[in-house]
């Protein structure tokens, strides 16, 4: 089971560490992408490592992608490579999980549409105009898509997630 | 499965955090206890209900303690109460997990000499003078300890405390 995390600086960063020290902990490989391979700083200072770039990804060698939320998103939205990246995982529909503001990136990358989820209360107006199906629930799981609100909701969330995981293994 | 964290203001957040969730994935049972019941904050401004009070805690109700690391272990050290917890803990042969400065409520219980341990690397001294037999590795685990050193290590540590918290069951 290999993992690609999308994220840039101001993450959030409970719901980035939780699940990827989780994933650690199962043993699967992890990598850290955003714009360029840069040490990224989240909202609460916790540091993490880019080990990649979004246009040196070649995302038919992951299993699944991670979308973790805080500002990061907002910033990633923007990357053309990255929303490449992202409608790679809903055309071989392999697993998306994401959480918080993380959706908007799959906003962006227009994949939403018809689609149950749930995000950030403050992300649900464009998701919904987006032409998902917006839940106020803690997790949210259609088909290969796994969405939550926010960190609290993140042991609920990495149930199902890694749910995701071994059923792909 | 029903775990009893004590800690105090200064946590340090991830170490507490990511235990935390992974307990509740689990759907094991988690109290937080301080010297009042309050909300806590973490170093890194995240926060967390203090749910007990540790003059309150019969540990006889609890089959792990959890012991994270930051500031707050200086200030629980200090509470009597709270070091009559840990010493049932070894007593009853029940697991203790601890990381980072955790130790040092140990230290100061009384319970370390003899024990293959480690800990954030400036606490190690104290340990060694306490009578523990430290190791500079990623997780250490001798009996109903296990020990681990800072938030890098959490995937190794988790790794072990979920073999002792199922043993348990």
């Amino acid at each position: 089971m290999k993992i690609l995390i999308l994220s840039a600086n101001d993450f959030e960063d409970m719901e980035l560490f939780v699940p990827y020290y989780r994933f650690k902990e199962e043993g699967f490989a992890v990598d850290v992408a955003s714009k360029k391979r840069q040490t990224l700083e989240g909202r609460h200072d916790y540091e993490i490592e880019a080990n990649r770039a979004f246009d040196e990804i070649n995302p038919e060698e992951y299993d699944m992608l991670f979308l973790p939320g805080g500002k990061a998103p907002a910033k990633v939205r923007k990357e053309d490579s990255a929303l490449q990246i992202v409608r790679h995982f809903i055309d071989k529909n392999k697993p998306i999980v994401t959480i918080c503001h993380g959706p908007q990136i799959m906003i962006s990358a227009g994949v939403v549409h018809g689609r149950h989820m749930t995000c950030w209360p403050e992300v649900s107006k464009e998701l919904k105009e987006a032409g998902a199906i917006y839940e106020d629930k803690e997790v949210v799981v259609d088909g290969n898509i796994v969405s939550s609100r926010m960190a609290s909701d993140l042991p609920l969330f990495l149930r199902e997630v890694m749910k995701k995981a071994t059923a792909t293994v």
